[in-house]
């Protein structure tokens, strides 16, 4: 159905894109924790930032960077380690240093440079690792690096989020890729999930903004971890138009086709996110339809998604329909309950808001198999249908269930 | 400072008050499970529901009732066991019928019965267990029959919840008692926080509704447990004058008086919630300051106490500022985090929107003294306190910690 095709290379995938990620020293661990991503011309840039009132110095900073009429970058820098938030004038002081020190490096303007921190909130950026690891992060930028950028920019994450695709745009070709990070909405201390995309067509900066804004309404926005909006979430989206592929710069067929690929792109991104869920054991995929618009809908699936309730049943095998209407009932959207059915997979446990016999140990089973076989993001995941009543509004969240481990992970961590 | 005192006999302790509760065969284990509270004369009724579309029978046809001028109520009928949610016509039919004929064996008239169901969702009231208990319930109503009546209307709580108090209205006492149930906002499909209060004051209905909902907003809906609010949470509060006090008809000293005790009542019912909910192993009281408004520090406290991550790394008995700080930055309240600061207990953990050198040993063994010695609801709380700013808002709310055997409890119910 979808008119493009799954290729390697992640953020390196897209034409004049290079990467690196090193070990430079910020996290204990001496894993990789310095990543850049470099256009070779200036990209159209676009960028989504975490809305919480309390945020880290590069947000602020990158925000900022945004502003303007027509953003560019040439690149983005992220360290992993220490989040850079609640850190003052000194963090502040940090992220300017570290973006004037690489554009030296890189012989480019440092306008053109946007920031991204991940690790521990509280902690200043260890700074001299930091720029003493540039020389190193510079010289090791190359058309290859997707996969070390993916990886120096994980925390506690436990596999590396990448996709890439490819479409033809007339005789051209077009190529997508990303990378994400995150496993908690916030880590034991640790912060953050991490988004960046890269493309190679050439697009306006208005179109690209928006289209990178609905797709985030439709993937990060709708993954649910605990619920936690972090300090330093970051989605940042660049199209340097080295496809050679004319301009997109309205609406249209191009442009749908365009937007098509970045939703996919960002919803295969933050499903790894869910998935990846600390203590998870299972993705579970809510689907609402029904409601009086595509907001309503979402907003009914990211609750049933977020519910504790909901996702201790999963982890529980329980095929729990009760939570899952009531979880429906508080989203804050208006329906009648009388019309409200719910499937999990291909069990329909209730329907006109009464509930129906059905194969209680074989909707077990559904739980169990689709948990124990699961081979990653193809056949572990638990479906959950929702129909609110008549209309035709719909939307899809993302999580995962609620497990002893998510507890253990999150009490145990610092004492 | 309180100019009322703390007496016994829960929600029996007001003047013309009776109530019973007695094992009508509706839980399969045995217990009590049917309640009546009755006032000798007809009370001025006041009632708070759940704001959810999945909505239980006995919460649409209670609401029914007290929607007309001046709502007055005789009884408060209630049964643990089945929910009657998600039961259709069926379910409405059982309700009226359990109304008519407590109604016909207490012969007070059918419209002056107020309904509330807990337990198992999508289960219809075992009716004729329920019938057949009637002329047993209704025998069974005594002046002491409160902690009778507390005992039946709990489902998986750990303890029953029962406050009353006294106070002097001129020559004159004013007596108020309440009764709660709750353990997790709903159980393992299990639903419900359920809260009933008597008094035997004089009140006009306008004011005492105000009083009531202004309250809830004080308690009740200040706790949680997990975020998922039932499709049966019910607060009713009868006056019926028996005290013989002037009646309070408008706002005054009196009425100020009057709705300080509800307030009160309703918070101690509310943190007795809190404190038992499921897996908990102290109660939290988050208290937050400095906010433009009273409405938006109610909203900062309550989005800190419902954190998964705060909850856990209490758990863990980590003082782990980070989580809190986050937390209180995503409540969807605009603040400026460069007057953010937080305490616990004793220990100030952040001031200006910066981490401060604290003794994390001795704010380790702060929650660890607190939730290992505790007395129920004396010295197991976990205090947090968060000013957000320069405003004169302020506001409490109440949760637990998140430990394994919240997950245990949910994920093992069923199956």
């Amino acid at each position: 159905m979808a008119d493009w095709k799954i290729i390697s290379g992640g953020v390196t995938a897209a034409q004049g894109f290079r990467a690196a990620g090193i070990a430079a020293g910020l996290k204990p661990s001496g894993a990789k924790d310095l990543a850049a991503i470099v256009s070779d011309v200036d990209a159209i840039a676009a960028g989504v930032f975490t809305t919480t009132q309390v945020r880290a110095a590069c947000v602020d900073y990158s925000h900022q960077k945004l502003q303007g009429k027509a953003p560019r970058a040439r690149a983005i820098l992220c360290n992993a380690g220490q989040a850079n938030a609640a850190t003052g004038e000194a963090g502040w002081a940090d992220a300017v240093e570290s973006a004037e020190q690489f554009g030296q490096a890189m012989a480019i303007p440092v306008d053109r440079i946007l920031l991204a921190s991940t690790g521990v909130i509280g902690q200043r950026i260890k700074i001299k690792e930091f720029i003493d690891g540039i020389p190193t992060l510079v010289s090791s930028l190359s058309e290859d690096g997707g996969a070390d950028a993916a990886q120096a920019i994980i925390t506690t994450d436990l596999v590396t989020k990448e996709i890439a695709i490819e479409a033809q745009f007339g005789d051209r070709t077009v190529r997508m890729g990303g990378t994400s990070k995150g496993s908690g909405m916030i880590h034991p201390n640790m912060a953050t999930m991490l988004g960046f995309v890269t493309c190679d067509a050439a697009v306006s900066s208005g179109l690209w903004q928006e289209m990178l804004s609905r797709a985030a309404d439709k993937s990060f926005n709708q993954i649910t971890v605990d619920g936690d909006t972090s300090t330093n979430d970051t989605l940042y989206a660049l199209a340097n138009g080295q496809s050679r592929t004319p301009a997109i710069t309205s609406p249209g067929p191009d442009a749908d086709k365009l937007e098509a690929m970045l939703t996919f792109v960002c919803q295969h991104l933050a499903k790894a996110i869910a998935r990846d869920g600390e203590g998870a054991t299972c993705l579970v995929e809510v689907e609402v339809t029904g409601a009086d618009s595509d907001d309503d809908a979402r907003k009914v699936a990211r609750t049933i998604a977020g519910s504790s309730l909901v996702k201790s049943a999963i982890f529980g095998r329980d095929p729990n329909w009760g939570r899952i209407a009531a979880a429906a009932g508080r989203a804050g959207v208006r329906f009648s309950q009388d019309t409200l059915a719910v499937t999990l997979g291909e069990f329909a446990l209730m329907k006109n808001g009464q509930p129906l016999e059905f194969d209680r140990d074989a909707a077990s089973k559904y739980l169990k198999a689709t948990a124990e076989d699961g081979e990653y993001l193809k056949t572990d995941t638990v479906k959950i249908g929702v129909s609110v009543g008549i209309g035709s509004g719909s939307g899809i969240a993302w999580g995962c269930d609620l497990s002893y481990d998510y507890v253990r992970i999150n009490a145990e961590y610092t004492t």
